[in-house]
């Protein structure tokens, strides 16, 4: 299989090709999909040496995941390689944990690897102009946005959910369906996360029915990890307040909580309803099946690559795509 | 923080530092692990334009994860991506679906993005020189080695656990919990991995007993997800054969094997015990918690990039690690 083959498949000539698969710009956006598609289909692997000869322009593309060992961003992972791949760029990963900042181990990645664009899935909403002097490439927030933050908007793009209001509508459900004493795991309070969005959620939805948070009810966890999960239930039922429901911000932590008021002998629904956000697939296969509220994981990945895609090809500005999730009905939540 | 600072702190010469980041072999283990550490600890970050004229050389290493969304896979992935950041190269991950062929996408990588050597992360076991002619740096198999296949030990590096083995033992703690119908799902009979070498591990359990698999007792499924594991139980309560207890060839499929037999209404593990091979985190938080084969993951990650590296500096050879997986017991088995 040559370029010969490839542009002969496509009807187009082999410097058409050869501008597609060194990313010229002037291809039009079909000519460029198609050649891309007969690329794929033969197999066509282009002659590394001659290649390099063209173009020795990096093509990495940095992604930042914050929380090594996160369900939920680990299912992003794979649509955010596919993505950048079929678009010609090389994806660079870097895992870090929740402890560290993702904006200076993105600087550093940035010089090291010679990034063209950096994707960020999952970190902190508090940046401010200060904090991203030292990135200067074009970057998105993948499932989170700059919510507690001063950076200016047009600095830098976010795909996301409503992280409060969606919260919110969770802790509704479990009102709708007779719950009052509705308890909450929340990581780490102090931390200017999606954590503390979805806590201040549970919040509004109390205060909009006169009710304020009974500090009792509310556990505050070391971190999002399932063991931290554990524990806070454990000092939850050891503090003896009583309450029929529970609120999770994601569903590896209720899939622990589940495990830990059963292992108290607490029965999920039967002595506590429980419902979270997310949406994994590992939570349908739950017992009982989690209620939870599913984020478009895959469309949140393909269009953090598309807007970056777009940054760094000039071609789009910086933008801030929020996106709804939905609720899913498991079994783990019963009217009282 | 300049190179002179860093060269400071460690006592060393700056054409010492300079060696070290642009990976020259003359430098000694014990002076390149304290650069390391202090620019490590100085948070240096080498300036990029000198250092990309002493050295356009790729740091590439690829690993090509066989099995999107293998929750056991995903789990060695931040292991690699540390160790090989660690080592000064950089990931160029690439997940294909357990369909794909990893050899044929492994050679397109290597040439795209020129790779200095490839972990395969899951793979099949049957390679033939024939097959692995088209990739021309060292790799390594990691969690599988090359069983059914003829491509001579020499020729490439593995990391795995003795699968058939893990396997019987599994099988052998349910016979010894007095266990005699029992009942396997297997991923593709036809397929050439370690879905096989389990399945061979559960046949060599019983015949050493004198006992031949009972068709009606295994259940092949399409595939390695939740949703093959659960249709595969679905179609073995069908066949109404009894069975006391199932093995599973790994933890997520026993973890969708038991939300199945929960929802037909049998309960896990009075009506029936489950056992597995993996171990994953999640597996402790299932109910019941899930009793399995631990393999060292994180160990298996470390070696095998370890490996990689002395191939590509030419300091080792080819070889082949055999680690041992060790019983974690959960609830999910009984004595009957």
């Amino acid at each position: 299989m040559t370029i010969k083959d490839v542009a002969a498949r496509c009807g187009v000539s082999v410097s058409t090709v050869s501008r597609v698969l060194n990313r010229h710009p002037d291809v039009s956006a079909s000519v460029r999909a198609r050649v891309l598609a007969a690329v794929e289909e033969c197999n066509y692997v282009p002659n590394n040496s001659a290649r390099s000869l063209v173009s020795s322009r990096s093509t990495a593309i940095g992604v930042v995941v914050r929380g090594v060992g996160n369900p939920f961003l680990a299912s992003i992972i794979p649509v955010l390689e596919k993505e950048i791949d079929r678009r010609g760029y090389t994806m660079v990963l870097h895992q870090i944990t929740s402890r560290d900042n993702e904006l200076q181990k993105a600087a550093i990645l940035q010089r090291e690897k010679k990034l063209l664009g950096i994707i960020f899935l999952g970190g902190n909403s508090d940046y401010t102009e200060q904090d991203v002097r030292q990135i200067s490439v074009p970057f998105v927030c993948c499932t989170y946005t700059n919510s507690f933050g001063t950076l200016p908007p047009e600095r830098y793009s976010s795909v996301s959910i409503q992280d409060g209001e969606e919260a919110q509508r969770a802790v509704e459900l479990l009102w709708e369906r007779g719950h009052r004493a509705i308890a909450a795991l929340i990581p780490d309070a102090d931390n200017p996360s999606i954590g503390q969005l979805r806590w201040k959620g549970y919040q509004r939805a109390l205060s909009r029915r006169g009710l304020e948070a009974d500090p009792q009810l509310v556990s505050f966890t070391e971190g999002y990890g399932m063991d931290d999960a554990y524990q806070g239930v454990c000092r939850l039922l050891d503090r003896g307040g009583p309450f029929t429901a529970l609120f999770c911000i994601s569903d590896s932590m209720a899939m622990a909580a589940i495990k830990a008021l059963s292992d108290r002998g607490r029965q999920v629904p039967r002595d506590c309803s429980v419902i979270a956000i997310d949406g994994l697939e590992q939570s349908l296969y739950a017992i009982p099946t989690l209620t939870t509220m599913v984020q478009p994981a895959e469309e949140m990945g393909r269009e953090s690559v598309a807007m970056l895609a777009e940054l760094i090809e000039g071609t789009g500005e910086h933008r801030h795509l929020v996106m709804k999730a939905a609720l899913r009905e498991g079994e783990s939540v019963r009217a009282i």
